[in-house]
């Protein structure tokens, strides 16, 4: 189970952060509001910060699958998303673009009507990652949907976001998630430090 | 009859082509990808080019409504786009973003299972344009698409895109969409000011 840090923040607050934290971090996430302020800038300077991580880039495509892929494979990234909901070619243009760079593409289940059917589609065509992801707007556990996916789909190489924290650690790990991705439970923490400490403590137990 | 410009490459490609074909554009689209490239840096650069014209972000915006849709209104924006297939609460919050600055928002119908039903309720949220939109890994007219929902809904506030160029625009012109979006048929034309003005003069005969 690896941890996944989600910054969603300002550059400058995402990097003083990330110099704190990031011996315990395994996967370094751009998220989309900071993609969208900074573009690949925001890669390039965290990667300076974190030699060592991966960097997944939160595009959420839609569109343009192997261009938009490309943009952030050649700024660094290792990991991009798409959303599951788009058209299997953008889906197929993404994969052929992270096969190009050695990278992987995580496809987001947000708003997918048939969550199981879709999935397996998804892993058929290649995407190397699931993420069961409530919306930010919505307030939801994501712990139902990732539940009902993992009934269906024992082996899949899953993902898991939506406010996520310590308290509610322990019912996500049961479900065997390869990633889980923990947001404002650090980022917005009075103290950062001790909150990925208490995270990374509870996984090692938990995993 | 607005013509939007949809810049997809590399900043400094995009700021050429707007010096030339500034006078005959009203909507200056900063595409998906050269957001990822630049952020908002690119809706900077492209405003001291394009003092007058409205400005779109193609945010495609699918969560975080209200934060992500402020990134572009505050760079500068008056229109930023938003993904049909999202959750009421993520277009309410961009709506919310839109008239705290005066701005608009576009929904993108890509991938809507049902466009007459959810354009419907779209329209009654306060989305201020719906866009019909191919996706460019498809390469499919946009035209059938329009015409259904033209027909279902007479006078909704339509735009169109979808690799629309001289030869498809007096089909497209006669469902009377108020926004109509073209790309790669300026941007890659070998002489983009006579396409630019070739598309302007048909708009003028077809409004």
């Amino acid at each position: 189970m690896k941890l996944q840090l989600a910054l969603d923040g300002t550059l400058s607050d995402s990097l003083a952060l990330l110099r704190v934290v990031r011996a315990d971090v395994e996967i370094v996430e751009i998220g989309t509001p900071l993609i969208f302020r900074e573009g690949m800038n925001a890669v390039r300077q965290i990667r300076l910060v974190v030699p060592e991580a991966a960097l997944l880039a939160d595009l959420k495509i839609m569109d343009a699958g192997e261009a938009e892929a490309t943009i952030a494979f050649e700024a660094g990234c290792d990991i991009v998303t798409v959303l599951g909901v788009t058209h299997d070619a953008t889906i197929q243009g993404a994969i052929t673009a992270a096969r190009r760079f050695g990278g992987k593409i995580m496809a987001d289940m947000m708003q997918v009507p048939q969550p199981t059917l879709r999935a397996e589609t998804l892993l058929k065509m290649g995407c190397d990652y699931l993420c069961i992801h409530t919306a930010h707007d919505l307030k939801v556990s994501p712990l139902a949907a990732l539940q009902q996916l993992r009934q269906d789909l024992p082996g899949a190489p899953l993902a898991v976001a939506g406010g996520i924290k310590l308290e509610t650690l322990a019912a996500i790990a049961a479900l065997k998630p390869e990633i889980v991705i923990i947001g404002s439970a650090i980022t917005r923490a009075s103290d950062p430090l001790q909150s990925v400490h208490a995270i990374r403590d509870a996984y090692e137990q938990l995993s």
